[in-house]
């Protein structure tokens, strides 16, 4: 469907756009279900992305420039309620890095244009995805360079085609490094609370026809210790640049329990998320979320009295645990200097 | 209404008997239900040991004993038919070691009467509990003696009150901690796949009036890097002649976190725990169990296609990753001489 996107994609497309629409598969449901979401204006688009219709930095960055072209068509010359709309997209996800940086190349083109033009605009935001496929690739195809052949790796979270526009960061390296034959055992965390792992990225990989096997969190340890292990690979929401990484709660354990094993730990993120102007993890503040999440998966409809949980988003894994980071720059080996 | 325990029993009593009649709360509808069984014969008991109305090895144990009493009454004269029930008693749970032993002591005061006397049965099944609750205390003293005044705990799955028949083991030591002033903050895992930590340990710490915040797993690591913790402390399932332990999945990875971290690692259990028959934790067979509860969690009604779990029960921590074994014995540290 996709007039725009001649390029045969790798895996899965979450995001699909003609020119005209934008269809976003709702990461919500599934597995159970495979529902696209028509997604026909910015506000629409911003909604997708606050409601988690749509997640991964690097798939939200896309579906923002694709909802810069909605805005367009629809402003017609209305330049400032464009400028508005684009102001209230930013807003979506507040800490999304790629967010606010797709809105600001779309803006910064619309600036030096002077005027919309949605169909200029349009071919920024496919080439703004283009990027992000081809960067995946190039991730993909160094991080698997990494692996043994007849290696086990354990990932954590969803990195795939879900969360970015191509072929995913670290589930990119794990389904090009099984292509490649290097990768012999594939194990996913189920990643409590969201349960990314069993949700999505199961889902991604069967859909891969990739054979893989889901394991709770407290099971990673005798996982490694039982031998099957070699690499543990997950992506990143921030690499500071000491080479700290902040990335989904339970990566840090990973770091630490990889160590302990002799396990390597490879972390695979678009040189975007690079953050320069965070010196180490230490400067990274960490959100905690409600206990909700908490108490409903032990079957509870309604908090009950006195139940309170300590659940941050994220961890900072310190850059000492970390064996390698690929960017689509190249891999980086401590001491990190990127 | 316990006629035969005119004890006072430390914390909730999830087993009550009154000489003619077995109660159990049922803790597979904890926390959003406290419904109570009526068990009026061995073979209900049985199938509510089977079916994790009764769960812990010692209530599992304790139960037991119990349901030989209630045999006793129904069989009359017909000490051949008791002796049926009790061994069909006994597969309740084949691997539940206190189970057994619990039958079999109840088995040894029959041979050695010759005859059925449900009065001397229900002192002696009293008596099975009325010591499980002396060795709680116990333990719960010595490893509360362990821990220096302002410490944070970690705690994983449930040891408590459901577990026991008295105050619990690790979770004894937690109860007595706090109220000794020793433990300031209380930290429990939820504990995947079945949820005890907040399903049954937030219940039970919420209705001691005890302050306790419940983290998923992968939080772990970041809970004590940000230096909350000073105590990890568990139950054990099984502990080897050289100090390995055995117990619910999950427990080694909280003790490779708590070395990396300078974090000390103390596990409670009743000397019945140690199996002097098994030289070291490499002879433990890990039960593997079917992939439903991971999928189920993730929103699946059935089986997705090509999903599949590494859904170890248990784990093994090598002595060495263990700071202190407490049972009702004593205190003892590595190297492991039990």
């Amino acid at each position: 469907m996709n007039e725009y996107f001649s390029e045969s994609v790798d895996g899965f497309q979450a995001i699909r756009f003609d020119g005209q629409r934008l269809q976003l598969i709702d990461q919500r449901r599934l597995p159970a279900e495979e529902v696209w979401l028509d997604v026909g204006s910015a506000e629409q688009a911003g909604r997708a992305i606050t409601d988690l219709v749509v997640r991964g930095a690097p798939a939200i960055g896309i579906t923002a420039a694709y909802a810069a072209v909605l805005a367009a068509r629809q402003r017609g010359d209305d330049l400032a309620g464009w400028r508005a709309d684009m102001r209230q997209l930013e807003q979506a996800r507040p800490t999304a890095v790629n967010l606010s940086w797709a809105v600001r190349r779309m803006c910064e083109a619309v600036e030096q244009l002077g005027r919309l033009d949605p169909e200029s605009l349009a071919e920024l935001a496919v080439s703004i995805h283009r990027e992000d496929i081809a960067a995946n690739r190039r991730m993909a195809t160094l991080g698997s360079e990494l692996i043994e052949s007849g290696s086990g790796v354990l990932t954590h979270c969803n990195t795939g085609s879900l969360a970015t526009g191509g072929i995913g960061t670290a589930l990119g390296v794990i389904v090009a490094g099984v292509r490649d034959g290097r990768i012999a055992r594939v194990f996913a965390d189920e990643t409590r609370p969201w349960l990314q792992g069993s949700r999505l990225t199961a889902w991604e990989l069967a859909r891969a026809d990739i054979e893989a096997r889901v394991i709770v969190e407290g099971a990673a340890a005798a996982l490694m210790a039982s031998g099957q292990v070699d690499w543990v690979i997950t992506g990143a929401d921030r690499i500071a640049a000491n080479g700290d990484v902040a990335n989904k709660i339970g990566t840090y354990a990973l770091a630490v329990l990889a160590r302990h094993h002799g396990v390597r730990m490879m972390v695979v993120a678009p040189s975007t998320t690079v953050d320069a102007d965070t010196a180490s993890g230490a400067a990274i503040e960490i959100e905690q979320r409600e206990a909700g999440e908490i108490w409903r998966a032990a079957g509870l409809e309604q908090a009950p009295t006195g139940f309170a949980a300590w659940n941050p988003v994220f961890d900072v894994t310190p850059a000492e645990l970390i064996d390698a980071i690929v960017t689509e720059q190249g891999v980086f080996e401590p001491p990190y200097r990127f």
